[in-house]
Parts: C-alpha cells; structure tokens; sequence
C-alpha cells in the first residue's frame, strides 16, 4: 500500500501468494509461515480454547479466535524503537489482521519492560541516503495511517514510557489503558528534541485533548505522567500496572459486544436467518467501523493529500549537515553511554 | 423552505394568505386559525397575564405574550416518533414562531410521560416508494436546519428518554435541561441499531462535547444517563423530575434577560427616543443572533452544500432490500409487542 | 507591516533609521531614542543585573537582558483603552522586541490599577472618516497578528479587569494568569453591547475554550470571575492578586526553559562548540516557535486572507448613521458620569 517491503528473511518465506490468512488463521502449526511463527507449546497449554500465538522476529502476535481478538506485543529491544524493520513487520501484521474477518479487536501493548515504545529510530535518520529517509518516513506514515483507519477495534496496553511515535501510536487506538507508574510518561516532546512533531501528530493529538492543551503541551514538549495523562484526556483510564492488560482486555470485550437492545438482537437472528438479506449489510460492526471512519478521515485525509510534500519535507530537513552532524554526535554519546 | 407541505387538514385550513401571524398573534380565539387552534378555555384560566395557548394535532404550542416566549410540546404518542405528519406541523409552527417578533424564546419539551423523543419513524422508511423517503429525509433535514439556526433562543426541557434524532433536537438547542432520571437517557446511539449517525449529526456533537468523546460516544453509541451526560458536556444542568420546566423557564428568562450594563441600558432608551435611530440596529437580541449565527452557520452550510446528495443516500440505503426486510421484520415484532 | 503610523512626538524622534535595536538594546540612556525612554534613576537601583527600563508615552517596557525577558505595562489610563495612539506604541514596541533576538520572552500586564485593558477605544470609532475607521481597524488586526503570531513566548499577567478587546489581548499569549479578584472578570461580552465580536476573536475564543463553551459565552456575552475563568479554561491559573507578577515570571521562566534532557543538552554543547554547524538549526526555542505557529497559523491566516473585507465591514457598521447617533449619546454620558 505504497510501502516497499525491505528484505526480511521471515518475511520473505512469505511467498507470492502469501495473503492475510497466513498469519493468523492456519490451525496447522506446520503451515504457518510469513512474519508469523506458530508458537506450538504455548498454545497448546492453553488447551482448546481457541487461544493461537504467532510471532515475527520484532513483532509478537497472539490471537484469541473465538473472542476474535489479537494482540500485537512490540518486541524490539532494548526500547521499541520505531526502526525500519521494526515497521516492515509491524505494517505486514497489522494488514493481516486486517483483512483476516476473525480479528475484530487489536490490542497493543510492549514485552520490553519499562516502554511502550520509544519513537523514532535516529539510526534511521542517520548516514543513509536520501531514498532510505524518504521510504522511512514512508514507512511511518503508513504505520499511522493503518493504525488510525483500522477497522478494527484498538485498545493500546500501555505498559511503559511512551513518547513521541510512541505516543502516536497510542493516540491512534480507540482506548488508552495506562500503567499507573510515575515513570511511564506519555507525551509528544519532539520539541525537547530540538524537532517539531510532523503535522498530522499534532493533528491527532488536537482530536484528542483538544487545541488549548495540545497547543500547551506541544510547545513545552510536555511528557505527562499517568494522572496528569487521564486528566488532560491523553489515556482514558489509569490502572494499577499489574492491571493493564487484563483491563484492556476487559475494554475489548465490551467494546465489541456493543450492547445490542435484546429486542433488535432477536430481529437480527431472524433476519440473519432469512437467506436473501446479507448479513453484513445490518452488521453492528459494520456501522462501527463506518462511524470510525467517518470521524477520521478528515484527519488521515490531510496527511494522505500531502503525503509526498510531507516525505519531501522530512528527506530535506534530515539530510542537512547540521542535522546530520547532531544526529552522529548524539547517536555516538549513546553509544558511549551504553558501554 | 424546500419542504413540500403534505396535505394536511388542519393547516389546510390556513389558506394562502396565512403567514406567521396567525398562530402566535390573534387574541381572537375564533380567528386562530392554521395548525394552531385556541385553547380558550386554558386561556381564560390565565387571566388577563398575556398567556395564549395553541395546538396543532401533534405539536402543542403554548405561549406567553408578555414574556416573549413559546412552549413546544411534542405529543405523538407513544413515543414522539419523527414521522412526516409530526415534522410537516413541527416545522410550520417554527416558521410561524420564527416569523413573529412577539417571540424571542422557545422551550421544546414533550407532552408524553417519560419519553422526549425516540427520534426517526422506521414506518416512513418501510414499504413507500422512493420519492416518499427523499421527502422524509428532506423533512428531518428541514427540522434540523430550522432548529440549529434559529434567531430564537431554544431551551430544551428534556423530561423523558432522547435517543438518536431525539438527542439531535436536544443538541441544536441552545441550553440543556435533563430530569435527573436513571431512565432518561441522551445519546446518538444509531450504531446500536446498525446504522450510522449521519455526518451532521456528528458534526453537531463534536461541536457540543468535543472530537474525542464524540468518537467514543458514536462508536459505541453510548446512551448517558443524567449524570455522565453532565458530566460529558451533553446537557448544561441536570435536575429533579418536577423541576424540569420551571428551570427551563428560569434559564430562559436570563438569556432573554442579557444582563445589560445599566448604564448601555439608558443609552439605549434614549436612543429608542430618536426617531431617525432605527431600534433594531442597536438591538441586543440582533447581537445575540448574528452571534449564534457565526458560530454555526460552517456547521449548518456543511449539510446545506450538500443536501441532496445527503438526501440520495440516505433513499439508497433505506431501499435496498436487506434493509426494507429488516425494518419489516423489527416493525412486525414492534407491532406483536404492543399486543 | 501594513499599519500607517500615526503622528507621534516621540515616536518620529525615531528617525528614518530607527530599528529594533533602538528601543532595547542601547545601554546608554542617552542613546536611548524611538518610542523608548531610558529610564536611568529606576536602571540603576536594580544595581547590575542587567536590569533595563524603557517607556514610552502609553507602553511601558521593563526588560531583564540576562534572563531574556521584557515586560510591557499598558498605561494609556484610566482604562487602557486601545486607542490608535496606544496600538501605534504597543505594535512598534512588539516589532523592535520581536526582531531583537536578546528578548525570548514577553510579560504583557497593565500599569493600570484594576483593569488590563477595556478594548476597544470608542472614541475611534465616533465623528472621524471613513479612512480613520480602517486605519483603527488594520491597527487592531495588527496588534492582534503581531501578539498572536509572536515568536517569543507570551504570558499575560492579568491584574485587572478584561473585556471584549482586553480579553483578546489576553487570549492570544500562551499561558494566562489572572489575580484572585471577584472584580477581575473576563471575557468577550460584545454582545453585552449590543455588538457582534469580530470572527477572529471568536476562532480565537473556540481554540482556547472549545466550541460549546465559546458558543455560549459569545452568545450571552458572559464575563467570568477568576474561579470560573479558571474552570472554563480562559485563564490557566489564578493567584493571590500580589503574586501575579512573580507567577508570571515563573511560569516564563518555565517556558524558557524547556527542561533539555541533560544528555540532549551535552550534545548540543559540543554541536555548538562545532564551527559549521549552525546554532540555529537544533536551537530549542526554534522548534517551539515553529510548532506554535503549526498550531496557530490557520486561525492567523483565516483573518490574513480576508484582511480588506472585515476592515470594510467594520468601516461600513460604523459609520452607519444609527451607529453613529448611540456611540455620541453613550460617550457623553460617559462624560457626564466622570464629572
């Protein structure tokens, strides 16, 4: 979807004719190939209910198939970054996901203790040439936009720090559940960077909390912690950390058993049964995600129609010596701070 | 106004000269004429306050001279249901009040026990021909597009449930009052009728509570109950049952009421004394109108742009046959249920 | 910038050649010319801190050099009203501060007891011609693009009263403080007046309060008291009326600095220590400017683009006859009530 994949081992077992159902829906471990890796023991202590695992090298999935809900757990350690990898698996799971009509709710959360993600990797930004920042920046505009557009149901677990592509990416689900640690912040404080967050961040991010306290929180790159994240309105619920998944979980049911008045179920049965009307065509998840849509494509729609401007902005503004000699000097103390 | 008037015996009885006085204006009972008749008996008990009462067969209209206020109750038992005939009177006696200089404020509330309106009548949807539902549609539109605009000041004394196009009237008035009544709850919940809210019924609830809870709220088509629509932005004050029209009432009289600076006020007075000052050039309420007018004239234009097409969706989607079968099949249970 | 500067004693003392750098910068009082008044006695007394004092005839600007903040006190008594003489001043002090790179910071505040500002100046807008309505009216678009637009961060320190274009005034900085005073009320109370609040105050007023909140506020012209200004979020705190000044200055302090990760902060140390890279391409305060003119830019450009036409529109309601008649009555009662 304009997105070039890059070279992937896993991923490329994929095969021509990998489609959405590789990932999620072969019962058979055997079968199961493309970014996903059938997990067998685990699933089979879960015994028969349903409960599968796949996993990718930077992107683990489990899957509930009778709740129809999976879960994608960002694994790239040791902070999530954003790398392009990272993204490339990420991206495919998600159009699996997708297009796989089992799935109708996503849970995101992170296996790296501590964050949820954090951002944008300068690795990325840093060295390479043009065309590597221009299918960068590609790669995150498409990893926004499959996200905000899901038709499924996205609840973010958020397990840890999230700031920056972190945030956005929790921004983008339908429900935020927070870990109540004073450590795990969440903001958009590319302005502690030195950097301005790209539009549509911004974009999102007013759609959320508002114009008077984004504008707030944007200038002073604000990083909230848990309390102040539920009151601005940047999570919608905070949960002792131990909590946070099964409270997700518990969001995602309810989510998607929009409580259906017994009195129009009934009609539905019985119109379900009546061969000559669609089912889809009366489908409550169907609306849900036609309303979804209807509330987001304004704002996806700004970026789409200045996508390429906005890869052209990020590729000019990356490649600038300055910013380049800043990046390596930042990338190298990292370095040196992790020895 | 675009809305052809269906036949109808009572406002037949107008005539081609009848225009907004007629309703509102005539102290003479035997000369009231329209869609509303005089409630003499009412009146006169009363006395001589300036209090004149009118009703139409589903839209009961009650008014107060001196104050400058009007009372719309709906009754079109059992539960205030949207029909054509109760748009067609609704929308004639707003033309009148609107028309009439007497009245600067109007009350919407219902006449039906527990229930403010349950919004669209599935029975206009269900077994008429194409034309029938573009004429409908355009009657919702029109509705709408009277309410949201108004130079009134619109108080809606919500005394019962307001589902769907019922929390649509609520919502394009200008104040809020909601019995506090675990029962009476306030949302647009389309999606749990597998539908989908039309686009500027969105439009006027982000308006009201805000992009983010309005997303939650339509995706889930969430039905608040007193508090959290409080609590939400959906309503301005919630209070006991029996306080419902007496606050309205309050709330009105302090719109109407701009507190003006006593010293404007005099100034005011003797220019009324100039005769070469036109009085309405300098009027208060005209401030307040064109005030309200920017404020929501994008929003109303956002449809008017649009309205046929708005009007042609909404025809293909209710003719195709999945839906004409579901709407029989709800409808006949409906009709079961009664018995 | 398009506002024609009117007649000024001592403004023209200004010279052809009167820059930016004459207001603020000249250490030697003697030097000091433009609308700028050293003033020596009150320099001196703060001993060598880099303390310096200007003033003009009507804008009083106080600047502390180390920490990169000025302080501009409106004293055009006894209500700061916003005459063309005052706007002249104030929009030329704004554009030296602007252009001087030493001031990152601005505190607007009023030397005023009990009022920031009333607005608009009446007297402006009675008995003159048509081409002094638009030059009044370009000066208030001005002031407003200049104050909005600022690249320096602006705190209002509100220790007084503040209608209709005072109110304005305060909006448009980043972070309000307003003094504990129940007489203290703020808002746009236009309608109050009989009058209509131009449509950028109003873009303004939504994009601080939201849109329900500006609707009604705009339509009754409400002017709030500190405690619900507060929970409304026109201002965002309220303090003791003796500590305004001091919160301002701190929270200014705040903003000023943005608290740099102190590893961030290291590399941008040795990047600043590096010839050819330029310390304005990952400066800080850069990218907070760019990210508050993404967040203010299309409510700026909305008045940009139809600049001429609301000028003639206020010139054309203005200088209508009716106006003319009420703004003489209202003036001299004014008049009459001072004696």
């Amino acid at each position: 979807m304009g997105i070039k994949r890059r070279s992937n081992p896993v991923v490329e077992q994929d095969g021509a004719g990998g489609g959405a159902e590789d990932l999620c829906c072969r019962e058979d471990p055997a079968a199961a190939g493309g970014c996903g890796v059938w997990l067998g023991a685990e699933a089979a202590a879960r015994g028969g209910n349903g409960a599968r695992r796949f996993v990718s090298q930077r992107v683990l999935v489990e899957s509930d198939v009778t709740a129809g809900i999976a879960t994608i757990k960002f694994k790239n350690p040791p902070v999530n970054s954003l790398s392009l990898e990272f993204l490339t698996e990420f991206i495919i799971c998600l159009e699996k996901l997708e297009n796989d009509k089992t799935y109708r709710g996503l849970i995101l959360t992170s296996d790296c203790p501590g964050i949820f993600s954090a951002g944008l990797d300068l690795r990325e930004m840093c060295g390479k040439n043009l065309a590597h920042y221009a299918e960068y920046w590609r790669a995150i505009q498409e990893t926004w936009l499959k996200l905000y557009l899901s038709n499924m149901v996205l609840v973010a677990a958020i397990n840890g720090a999230s700031p920056a592509g972190g945030c956005l990416m929790a921004l983008s689900s339908d429900y935020r559940v927070l870990a109540d640690n004073p450590r795990y912040r969440i903001g958009l404080n590319e302005t502690l960077l030195g950097i301005v967050a790209p539009f549509w961040f911004k974009d999102v991010l007013v759609n959320t909390i508002g114009h008077r306290a984004a504008e707030h929180a944007l200038q002073l790159g604000l990083l909230f912690q848990p309390t102040e994240a539920l009151q601005v309105g940047m999570v919608d619920q905070v949960v002792p950390e131990d909590q946070v998944q099964s409270t997700a979980l518990s969001v995602m049911t309810e989510w998607l058993a929009i409580p259906v008045l017994r009195f129009l179920s009934e009609c539905l049965r019985k119109i379900g049964n009546d061969p000559t009307v669609s089912a889809t065509s009366f489908s409550l998840d169907h609306a849900r995600q036609l309303t979804k849509s209807m509330m987001r494509k304004a704002t996806a729609d700004n970026l789409i129609k200045q996508r390429e401007a906005d890869i052209q902005n990020f590729v000019s503004f990356v490649s600038r010596d300055s910013i380049q000699k800043s990046l390596q000097v930042y990338l190298e103390k990292l370095k040196q701070k992790k020895h």
